[in-house]
């Protein structure tokens, strides 16, 4: 990170060029200003091959109002695009564009509705909606997806493991295979998709929630190679941390002679007065590791001790894991339910860089303009049916079963205030298909959206990893377990309500 | 991005909590200013599943030596830090390690030997080593990683991508989806590694490589809600950019109207003297629409207007899109080598994210320790040989052969200095394995380190991405065809001298 960069992100230059062209092609036509709504959406959940998200976690709000609200056109950055020259010789933009640019900071005429981040949200329904002047809604089209797609991906991710692990502590590990700095962001939104902590340092300190970690190699590594052991580097930790000693038991040989130096150590501690943290395994068949280290711990006393893996972990090998120790461990004399319960997890590359699935396809897409007064819609059609856009100002609906279960996100008109109290017919996006939900069917309808910016600030106080967690923990318990499965999850169901599925059918048979 | 990040990342808390809960460690030993010496080196190709990569571009070098100048311990986070408890509620850090992290500003101590950035790097080898007292060596672990391995990821996907790509422009549109501000860095490795621009501004500008774009279906979408046409928006886009005019042919058909339009603009602009730039296609079958989009604009005598594309493009669509030219291009009177040499190539997420191989797995490992005076080597053991690390301070160097191809990277003993009058022995890394590269199998040998940091500041230049780029493609041009090649590619030599194997083999018995 340098100086380069850190202005880079926070100026109103954090956009791709055609944001910029475009905009001064609306200044020209004097539609700049006209009023315009765009969605953003993504199509399909995270497939990671052999497995796929059924739903996902929506992380990055916060960071991009900070950027709408720091966001400036600074002298340097308006002198280098004052370079930029036309295929003429001549300047690309003109002085009426600058002037413009400049009137940007701030968002003037942008109104931000979205869910509040942490929330479960799902495939083809519109998570925040900006209404603003043509111009300035183009140029934040990049900023917007960006802060928001990155993010919501992570948590997504984080929320898998969570949910994989059980009660297990979960730990981001990936600071040094994730993307530059963007780990601190993408820090942030693995805390609130699911982990417990990171090692991330500097970030987490600056977001309240303590940074963990054990000790690496290395430790063991140069103690021996100045002349001392295993033993000695293990002695060296836990007279440094008595109270937090954890050991990595792979340096030399995991059972040969990790575990026993570490028995030794946790022995001398335990007669000093303090109770040992626990052990991390970092390579070689981690199920039966844990099995064979557990036994161990538990015939030397050490009952309660933590037992940290890592290495390579996602969502499945964690689940794996789980199992075979479901299936094994009782033949070492182990219960299973008691070694799941001491059991922790380090994730990295996995989680900072959401291997096998490494981007959200979230999209930014023009639903209406304003016409003398009244919103005309707009949609971009596709040969695929189901990548054609759906037209119009929208609203975003949740409706909750009587168990009190999420059984649909609707979409509706901008305008529509359904209530379970009367039939709702939900009609399929793309397909000629609809079914009714009666009231009997309903307990609740909530709606998503809220101000998140407007007037020129944002509407919605700063983040706290807490409350987000705590939402996103409330929506799961609101999912159906299908939708939650690692594997083949049941798909969600998402439907238009009839006036806009009406809105739809017009829009698109007027076009074609 | 706002204020939390922008002096996370200038921090030297930037790192994982267990190097510096290993540096107090260091410190209570009395061994934290032992000189060490860590190896970075990643031990397998990028592999994206289908195909895989035969050589990296190294990157990042620069943002690495910005971070270290940079890195302070700013009071709020030595306050934030000094709130860390350990098990027994006491203060986690003592006065002393405080007092030893301020001292760590300017990385005193360290001296980094390293490539240069874009230069071609393999699997196995020390690309850069760190030397260190060894509490800062453990300290900058993370930051080392964090700021190579992404960029080294990226330029070496961009460099695949400009091999698929030929001659023709290619660009990168990946901001939307790339992972948060961490898209600026990205941005810098793609341009390294072969993009010709990006459509990122901000970043383009302060690199001193003008940004590049078009146009997205909003503009065409906006005009027609407000009541216009196709037709309309393109001469509203032709009439601000008559010497760049640039169209997307897709938001309402391609064929049946984007490209009959695009062609009535053209000729406007032609007649008012302009020369039209060219046309985008962003969905459909991009080969067999290329080519009928060039039989027609060849017809109307557009014979040069560029015909790009994009669309979740990497390096195997572009290849394919190219072989299906070759084979059908003719069959509608068009010059296959005509048409490709008109292309340019839009490429997003699948650069920006490595899409199939998100993280580019290099590591950063204690391979001695200095111990009376000599240095002590260390090593990782592990029951996969090819996972043991190789002992000892070392050097790097590239084998030339009469044709001024690079034959094999050597390993050696960091005070070697091989040369090519006197017969070579290579030895596997791993196996017992070796073979002789006779004076007539060499014209030179080229020590590949030089000296990044020491003293407390940089020694290279800062990067210009101009020699950044030249060095990648004077490196590539020296590979051997099969090295290069998209898919099973040949696998480069690296081989480590017999001192080097010598002590290798003698550290590992030892330990055995």
């Amino acid at each position: 990170m340098n100086g380069l960069y850190e202005g880079a992100a926070k100026s109103l230059l954090f956009t791709d060029l055609y944001q910029l062209t475009m905009a001064q092609v609306y200044l020209r036509l004097g539609i700049g200003e006209a009023r315009s709504q765009f969605d953003v959406f993504f199509r399909r959940y995270p497939d990671y091959g052999e497995h796929q998200a059924g739903y996902c976690v929506f992380a990055g709000l916060d960071d991009l109002l900070a950027w709408m609200a720091a966001a400036r056109l600074h002298p340097d950055d308006e002198a280098r695009l004052r370079t930029m020259r036309d295929g003429a010789g001549g300047p690309l933009f003109d002085d009426a564009f600058f002037r413009w640019l400049r009137e940007q900071e701030g968002m003037p005429g942008l109104t931000l509705r979205t869910v509040a981040e942490g929330r479960v949200i799902h495939a083809g329904t519109p998570y925040v909606v900006a209404e603003a002047p043509l111009g300035l809604a183009q140029l934040i089209e990049t900023p917007v997806l960006n802060h928001l797609n990155y993010p919501t991906l992570i948590a997504t991710r984080a929320a898998r493991l969570r949910h994989a692990a059980r009660g297990g502590s979960l730990l981001d590990f990936g600071m040094r295979r994730g993307p530059a700095h963007a780990v601190d962001p993408g820090t942030r939104a693995a805390l609130i998709g699911g982990v417990d902590a990171s090692s991330n340092t500097g970030i987490s300190l600056r977001l309240g929630v303590p940074p963990r970690g054990t000790h690496a190699h290395s430790l063991v590594q140069a103690i021996i190679a100045l002349g001392g052991s295993e033993l000695d580097a293990f002695r060296a930790y836990a007279e440094v941390y008595p109270d937090d000693c954890l050991l990595l038991l792979d340096t030399v040989d995991t059972l040969g002679s990790g575990l026993p130096n570490a028995i030794t150590v946790f022995e001398e501690l335990r007669a000093a007065g303090h109770e040992p943290r626990g052990v991390r395994l970092d390579s070689g068949d981690l199920a039966f590791l844990s099995i064979r280290v557990a036994a161990e711990l538990d015939g030397a006393g050490f009952k309660d001790t933590t037992i940290a893996l890592s290495n390579q972990l996602d969502e499945l090998t964690i689940w794996q894991i789980l199992q075979q120790i479901e299936e094994e461990a009782p033949s070492y004399g182990i219960e299973p339910a008691r070694l799941v319960a001491r059991m922790a997890y380090g994730v990295g590359t996995r989680l900072i860089t959401s291997r096998g699935d490494s981007a959200l396809d979230g999209v930014y897409k023009l639903v209406a303009m304003e016409r003398d007064g009244a919103w005309e819609p707009s949609s971009k059609q596709s040969d695929t049916p189901s990548k054609s856009t759906t037209p119009g100002p929208k609203a975003l609906h949740r409706v909750y079963d009587e168990r009190g279960r999420a059984t649909a996100d609707l979409v509706t008109v901008a305008d529509e205030r359904p209530t379970p109290d009367a039939p709702l017919h939900l009609h399929h996006p793309t397909e000629e298909a609809s079914r009714t939900l009666e009231p009997s069917d309903m307990t609740s309808i909530e709606a998503l959206h809220e101000v998140g910016w407007a007037d020129g600030a944002r509407r919605v106080p700063e983040l706290e990893i807490a409350e987000a967690r705590a939402r996103r923990e409330a929506d799961e318990e609101r999912l159906d377990p299908g939708v939650r499965r690692l594997m083949n999850p049941h798909i969600y169901h998402v439907s238009l309500s009839s006036r806009l599925a009406r809105l739809k059918r017009g829009v698109t048979a007027s076009e074609a």
